[in-house]
């Protein structure tokens, strides 16, 4: 089947929602409706991209019988029961990170998605990029050998405003959430223990009960020992950066940058500053995982490749982080329920 | 006015072809048809991307009274027929670079469209490279100051069959044309004298009377130096860089990579190879250079970024450079008629 | 007054006290003697040198009154024991790190130098390392603004035997031990807490009671977060790179490669490992570090730049790591006695 | 033998004579004496490196039956005569580049050694630098495949006086002599043509007759082509690389920087300039340079792999070079006499 054959509805018009359309629409999908509370927000999306239909009401998506697939791109308090409705509907699901910020409401979406017989992927985008895809091919091919150690680097080049930082679940659950799928998804192993160092250099951030500087160890069950480090500010633009020790060797990533230029003066020798965020430095990544939902969705046979238990078990180690901090002691996952269903697939 | 406004005809299915083709439909221009002399290619190509019309004869497109502009993307030896009869109905024309191999060829080609006061602009799509752009900012904006040398690397990953070598007017006028047309965008001075050295590693090649491997050497008006390192091969596939130096310092670029992974073992440090061929590395740069065309297209201000005179200059390049192989000789470029219109604009 | 005016006695003519010899030989300064239990190794390196005595007995050394200073290259276990001889007899000191596994001996043998008033150096030479000082300097400089994060990659090629490793004091103390000095040194704070993931990768080196990979969180007092990863094992060879992250930008070294080459080829793009080991990494770092101490041994005035309470501290540093991997908790510095004297200088 | 039963004169005591003698020094070579016109000079350096003897007079070394070798490190005007001298009385010869700016001149002073029967080497010390010998080495050993193309970089961080340059012989023979030897060393083929493309940016310099930036065009006589791109001037510093393309990949060195620091701020991502001049860049290639000469002269079996033959063939290069850009055509080096001996060995 082609990608025209599939119907799809966006639920959410912010900057993601249009990010997604526009992929979308590239691909050749067929975006029969856009819903937003703001209904100026979706008509706007829909007319850039010749969308027939926009909504304030997400029940005209769910309804719509001839809607295979959503995708939820609104606030992340509006993910879990956007979900139940999806599965209940029959459609299959793109849902953004995080689920939930609660491990029982995640479980009960994962479920009900389960009993539906839909199909539910997870907006890890990250695990699309042509970096990492590229660590993890070392990785399985064992170009690296059996692996020791994985460290990612993931910095922010300024924080978002303090009013966001309040509802965001904290800096694990918000921004470390990516870092602790990729570590996952990288070393392909899940985490026993977590230990965590955080400082708030900001204060209206530390104000806030969250932090803003945090390096985050992890324990492999495979062995594997990991860290994170993330911080909310970098000087020179966005820094994501992955490095992996195995026994034959290393494996490790560059940032991406606008060109290739070095300018050599009297006073040094200079390129300019990496791609400054996510949008730049992760729109093929959000392309080729769409191409990848959109074809777990023609293809009967076809999983998506990130799992809602992927979304949970990354939930949980951000739970864990949070109470090592505050805590100042090793977390262990067990100290977590196990969650539906118990165990996951990696 | 919009991109869709633009109605736009496309003269050849082939690899170009389909490139422009996929790019303006991206980009929102209305593709009114495509013509091709294969009925099969010019109808697959207008289903691929949802075009309405297709057919064998180019006259249906410059007939055709509500079409804007077109792109020829036809063989080389049509390139000037079809910029005339573009001209004579008055439309814009993008035509892929060479005009044409003959000098007085292409001087009645830009004279035909000046009379018909449409635009036309030459398909040197490098001058759209991130990479080069940045280091044409770097000579516009004096970061190196008073320039002094260029060079200009420019390898491919393997030459092309000798049955298009025996056809393609030489290497001068077939790859180095481009980097001709590089040096004179990027220094921003016309070019005095070539001197060439030339061999041909591949005795295929040599006996097709062309070279495979050559080192132009540029004089420019303005007193700088230059250099362009061609070959028809290159083991690790494409290669593509500038290095300029001036009274400040330097600036140059590398090459494009598909990831910026690192893998060291017990060998070596290494990374994959370079993105393969033009395709792969230009493609931003082909749509930015379609870009700039539409918008020339859709104001009467805007003139295009290449002209034909442009399209002119190089070739003249290329034919001096033949010549100084030929010769074992700097040849001048005073050597040859100086054209319509006597001076180009850089 | 000149090099060549100060006398030096050698003890230990092992793999250490030979590259010291040669420093001191070609830094012009008179080796009086040269001490090894082994006659024939001491008779050899002063053979080499061209060093008028030799000696199986240190006690030659101490008591000879024309020395001025005396470098300790002996096994970590005759360290303190020689310091007080040395001291008794109003020698400078230059001792091999670390000065003793146990923090009373530590204590008592910088007390005993203090109160002879004869200058120690200890010998952490990476802090005369190009790469190191220059990060130094940024940080000094404000470069990188106020300090957040210091990230220390030390990695060695391949594991010593098995039969060091049950007398090195463990991984910690005997590895570690320099990049605990180099966070200090280069953050220019004490450190707090320390928390400790380890895993034994060599069965061997398990069945020992040490750990081959591991990673070392630092809370620094003024705030800074750490982290070392260390590893006895890199196929690539020797690993020594640290990344400090500021409010200004960040400021990283690679490793030292024995040329700039690169090979591109068919296969890859490719350079030759870096240097293997200590002795080629740090080779101008002995020498800088000799200087040093030559130059504080000349001029009453200077003092040594790593003193025995930057010994002490590391060492320190050490036993929390060792006892926070056992009993897998934070560990206060606090914890352990202050030491004598009760505050150091960094 | 060891390297101290070689009792050696050096002739000059100015910068590269000072080089040298530390060298030497450091190698355990017997210095006998030191030889200036400037009695202050040859005194100054004797001391600084405990040599015994120091004279004006350079008969002094020539009659001293104890001397085995000398190194002639005297103004270029003297070399050939010393070179005779030493010839007469039977010592071993290494001459600082250009050994005569005259080919007759150089002709006949390597036909005085050859019937002397000593051994003579010529200072082209590149030849010694890690970088330069790992891409050698990749030639070789068939890494890079068949050889299609080579170019060398080589830049100046600033000019020389201009009464320097006045009596330098031109750029050719003073500056890229050394590419020259570079060329012919990293190809192992003679070159049979050049073409020169050369401007004055320094007006002075221009008045002075010569030029300070030129591009070197080079046919070997086994097909590869090669260029050189030289300038008396670089912002950023000292600038010595190269690049050769062959039918298996290609294989290139970068500059040497004093460190491998990245410094990334807000406004770029920098490293310090490389290292500045030739005494910092080619330090240890001067000393492996030396390695090489005392072991010819230890060695009856050990040819110097530099010889006069290939002094003299680098000087005619440089004269070929001069005439191309006199002339501004192609200089075939059949132009110039084959010399004595009739062929030389690469």
């Amino acid at each position: 089947m082609s990608a025209k054959s599939l119907r799809v509805g966006v639920l959410g018009a912010g900057r993601i929602g249009k990010i997604h359309t526009q992929i979308l629409s590239r691909l050749g999908v067929t975006i029969v409706s856009v819903a937003d509370p703001g209904a100026d927000r979706a008509k706007a999306l829909a007319a850039e991209f010749g969308i027939l239909n926009f909504t304030t009401d997400p029940n005209d998506i769910f309804k719509d019988a001839s809607i295979h697939a959503v995708l939820i791109c609104s606030p992340t308090d509006q993910h879990a029961q956007q979900i139940h409705q999806a599965a209940q509907h029959k459609k299959h699901i793109f849902c953004e990170k995080p689920i939930a910020l609660d491990l029982a409401v995640v479980d009960a979406a994962v479920k009900a998605v389960e009993e539906a017989g839909v199909k539910m992927m997870v907006g890890f985008n990250r695990r699309f990029d042509a970096n990492f895809k590229r660590i993890r091919k070392a990785v399985v091919d064992g170009e690296v050998g059996e692996l020791s150690m994985i460290r990612i680097t993931s910095r922010d080049p300024s924080p978002p405003p303090v009013s966001y930082i309040k509802v965001s679940g904290g800096i694990f659950c918000d921004m470390t959430i990516h870092d602790f799928d990729m570590a996952r998804f990288l070393v392909g192993s899940e985490i026993d223990q977590v230990f965590v160092m955080g400082q708030a250099r900001d204060a209206e951030i530390g104000a806030a009960g969250d932090v803003d500087v945090a390096v985050v160890c992890l324990q492999f069950a495979n062995g594997v020992l990991g860290y994170i480090e993330n911080s909310r500010v970098a000087a020179y633009g966005y820094d994501q950066r992955v490095e992996i020790l195995g026994s034959k060797g290393a494996v490790s990533c560059e940032n991406n940058y606008p060109n290739t230029v070095t300018l050599s003066t009297g006073t040094s020798i200079a390129r300019d500053l990496p791609l400054h965020f996510f949008i730049d430095r992760y729109m093929d990544a959000y392309r080729d995982e769409l191409v990848a939902f959109v074809d777990a969705c023609l293809n009967p046979a076809t999983l998506p490749p990130v799992s809602g238990q992927d979304g949970r078990q990354a939930l949980k180690l951000g739970l864990a982080a949070t109470l090592s901090l505050k805590e100042n002691r090793p977390v262990k996952l067990s100290e977590f329920p196990s969650g539906y269903p118990a165990t996951g697939r990696l």
